[in-house]
């Protein structure tokens, strides 16, 4: 009940709606009650759960974030130059965690699971793991 | 093992301890061992667990967290006007979990869960999950 | 399948890599898969996980996050001070859940688990929870 997905990004800054990807792993599992637990084994991307309507949300998002944590930064001493990255997947998180009853995500009517990149464009994985009960 | 409570809230930004509500429903079902989960299904509200005692504690989260993820900026774009929100759902989380030890609920003396509104005042939900173990 | 461990901190803020001590629990018990869930009882501190590489990006991810949150506020109330802490507390968050599969942690490459002090320097716990599955 682990499975690995890979993903390809395609800017630097993204958030991807895999809520159907999740949605299908736990019906062709077949596990009626649990937790889908998402996680990024990345340290630049996160995964994070929020409106899966307005394609703008996002946007506005990503461009908030990046003022918060800007990629240039006078203290900065990171070489490779991406802390921002670092600090954007802390802030949404490695991971969520989403319900299963009946076999189906408990999602609420506007919300999606996102994989979110940080420093991409990148080919990046995602791990899923479903607990039962 | 899965619950759905409602909640009314009263303001734009709030935070509304939930702690228990959350530790009643664990012992009414009698687990001793495991996690308890509890997730929102709003993209305009979050979950998280803070200091239970002060209440200038949440003032101060809830003024801050305005400030960084201002109401208005020249540059969002979702018609809504709610990005805010959005920011501040994804910064907390949309869930949180606690270890079920005993039979009660394994929290620092200071911790509370917190409902977190960022669009109120609104009715809302929230979803109570246990897996044993 | 629950244990309580203790850290030293020594600053103000600090980014504690906390991962072999998981990684050991997870091998002394001996679970083959399911889940690790690492929770901070603390409001003024957390859990994340993020480089275990390159020290600096620790440094940078401090900074900046007391220059979001900073310790001194002319709008802040709480009267012990620390509202900043709390702050950075709600936005890593107060648990981190990582994979365990054939016995191990399903870390990627350069994922550390973090235990994150923002008011310290104090003597802190954390706990350590497993589910089987």
């Amino acid at each position: 009940m682990l499975t690995k997905l890979s993903i390809k990004t395609t800017k630097r800054d993204e958030m991807i709606d895999i809520t159907d990807e999740i949605r299908q792993f736990v019906k062709d599992v077949g596990v009626k009650d649990g937790i889908v637990m998402v996680y990024c084994p990345h340290t630049t991307a996160g995964i994070t759960i929020n409106e899966n309507a307005d394609p703008d949300v996002k946007h506005d998002m990503l461009m908030r974030l990046d003022e918060v944590y800007p990629w240039e930064h006078s203290k900065y001493r990171h070489m490779e130059g991406n802390s921002a990255s670092h600090l954007k997947a802390s802030t949404v998180g490695s991971s969520q965690s989403v319900i299963i009853f009946s076999g189906d995500l408990v999602l609420g009517q506007w919300q999606g699971i996102y994989f979110c990149e940080f420093d991409g464009p990148r080919k990046r994985n995602y791990f899923i793991k479903i607990l039962k009960g």
